[in-house]
């Protein structure tokens, strides 16, 4: 028994790593090239040890690591969504619901109901957990933009205003954060790399 | 206070980013481009908690999961090793020291004695916590040689034994673990993608 549920942990532990493929909007911070991901998760889940002291007393920095460990296995399938096209964002949920079914259902049954409840989890935002860990996802998007002169925020020209709209889910996980993050787009915005709804800098800005 | 600590995370996190540009002589199990040390570890610690059952019953997993994601920090500074390189290793643990300092050496005091502990105890394999995380890692090296028909074993001339020797460090952290991987190591052997110390094939093998 114990073998038959290795062989389908295994099996979903090599689909998996197809997430190395599927390439984000955000760059590594030190280099040009877009980043995966897996190392953008890898990167969440070090913040969320690193940075748990800032989370509200309540949260279970390990439910917290798994779900950031897991919480774009979805786009194999349904394929990255970047959050300021409201055109992708309107069908995504329905993309990522299939591949969720899919994927997880690679596992023995009572994992792939943990993982997928974890997903579930971290989608609706309804716990202090998912609400740290989208707070962190969040400012995984904040530091590649900030650190390459607006980087995506700057190439889809996007303002000032939805940068803030966006990320001010940064706030329900973790007031001090999102303090911090602010501060980083305020400065990109201060420096020119983003504009505002009033003064629009280049791209096909949205008001 | 918890501004000055918060300053000193996020430098450090910047700074890990780093480590997306290590690359390893490993490849990706879809897609013919070698695998960063970020990705790896993203992959080694859903490798822990999706194979938990298979780990001796008093290993706190999270624990695992913290190893894993910052085992492969000190090669920021140290570069990658590459196990089957004997010259490397000799002077592999000097250099990561170093790095260890100076890299754990950013975050606030706290912190950094904690993944320092963490590092040092995965290095030194005296925990089942660090022989289960050790066994994941070596299994993030047979599945990808495995997955591209020898791959990194065969272009280096690496025999079955001293595959099989070096990855009998998964024996010690999961015998169940151990057993999949040898049969996958014999299933490349038969196949004739890596050779024996009797049959050498291809490279500049190793007796």
């Amino acid at each position: 028994m114990t073998n038959a549920r290795l062989l389908q942990q295994m099996d979903f532990l090599v689909e998996v790593d197809k997430v190395k493929s599927i390439f984000r909007r955000n760059r590594v911070l030190h280099g040009d090239r877009h980043e995966n991901d897996a190392e953008h998760s890898w990167h969440l889940a070090l913040m969320a040890i690193v940075l748990s002291e800032h989370a509200a007393p309540e949260v279970d920095v390990f439910r917290v690591v798994k779900m950031l460990l897991i919480h774009d296995l979805v786009e194999i399938d349904a394929g990255d969504t970047f959050a300021y096209d409201q055109a992708a964002v309107l069908t995504q949920r329905e993309r990522e619901e299939k591949a969720a079914e899919r994927i997880f259902g690679i596992l023995p049954r009572d994992t792939a109901e943990e993982m997928r409840g974890l997903w579930d989890e971290f989608e609706r935002l309804e716990t202090p957990d998912a609400r740290f860990a989208k707070s962190l996802d969040r400012m995984g998007g904040v530091l590649p933009s900030c650190h390459h002169q607006g980087g995506c925020w700057r190439e889809a020209g996007v303002t000032v205003e939805r940068v803030k709209a966006l990320n001010g889910a940064i706030a329900a996980g973790s007031p001090s954060l999102w303090e911090y993050a602010e501060g980083l787009i305020d400065e990109a915005h201060k420096k020119g790399f983003i504009g505002s709804s009033d003064t629009e800098l280049g791209g096909h800005g949205v008001g």
